[in-house]
């Protein structure tokens, strides 16, 4: 069964992640640290390079390819909650080339900030934790009530 | 005349929505079924088809266009507020493909979910009703002070 | 040093952007009239032209290039905080063309409204005051303390 639960905001924060770390785990860092187990999460800027997802919806495997270019972040957005156990960011980022040109995909490891600014809002409620959905193969929120 | 008004934080809901439903259709239910009137959505995630729209500034006609392949949300951008007095979403979304290539537009009905994680703020305030915009053509908000 | 602060959600305010406006000028003027020195931005819409920006990594310059044609507005992402002590919005962007084909990128002065509604989240809290950060030649918040 699908999912659909009030949360209740907690926390806002706002800031800039290090140049030259990986944009995931950076932003995973975050919610390790503070204890953040669910929200949700945007961001601007840029990258020197991008690690990208596609879900093959009949394989159901992410297929993952690289962007080794400088990139502006056009948007990232995303949602924390919990994978066995522990906060997980699943972000998708739209990016842009040096001719305006748009690319996008599931965040992977492996995408490294030039610069990138922040906002990340945590909720307090039920808990999210992902796990194997049958219907799609992926990792998703299932309502156990 | 343009609108801009200060809204009050309401509610916040997270979930995700029904495998093999229709993705704009999905969203307006829950804003149907939880009486919200007015706030913002936002959802990553991926769809099997999009059909989107895209305004013609001169004829002022909407062109739609299906996209009938697998696709990321890379990013879904919307808002909720009045038409005829039911709530309306209006949502633009960024998509991609196998190869990371980018699609965007006005998301039309017709699209549909493979997985999508979706946010829902709520607002209280005044009430911002849709009506005919001569300028653009366009079902806008009008300030009728 | 990096910066990641926490901020107070203070007012949200929503509504539609005049006909015929400079996007980027639009909503700082909205930041300015309403002292709005901390937030965040998000909006949805159509322009009838714009103007992008890529900052090149290497020379450390903003590129800037003109797309002369009407565009949806797939996404607009961004931040207020303040540099030289003024309101300063920065916001990336992804635009559509009547193909669905995605753009995007740094949006500049130079962009024209057709239609666009917007969010915006002022915070309280610290000051995020941009200055030159030499790692990467942009503007950028920098930790004092």
């Amino acid at each position: 069964m699908a999912m659909m639960e009030n949360v209740r905001p907690t926390e806002v924060i706002m800031g800039r992640l290090p140049h030259g770390s990986d944009l995931l785990e950076a932003i995973t860092d975050i919610c390790m640290k503070r204890n953040i187990r669910l929200g949700r999460v945007e961001a601007l800027g840029a990258v020197t390079r991008a690690r990208l997802g596609f879900y093959d919806q009949q394989t159901r495997e992410y297929e993952y390819f690289t962007l080794e270019m400088p990139l502006e972040i056009a948007s990232l957005v995303g949602n924390i909650s919990l994978k066995e156990g522990r906060p997980m960011v699943h972000a998708h980022v739209t990016l842009a080339d040096g001719e305006g040109r748009a690319f996008g995909g599931h965040l992977a490891s492996g995408t490294t900030i030039f610069a990138c600014e922040v906002i990340i809002e945590s909720f307090g409620g039920p808990v999210f934790d992902r796990k194997f959905d049958p219907q799609t193969g992926l990792a998703l929120w299932v309502d156990e009530k």
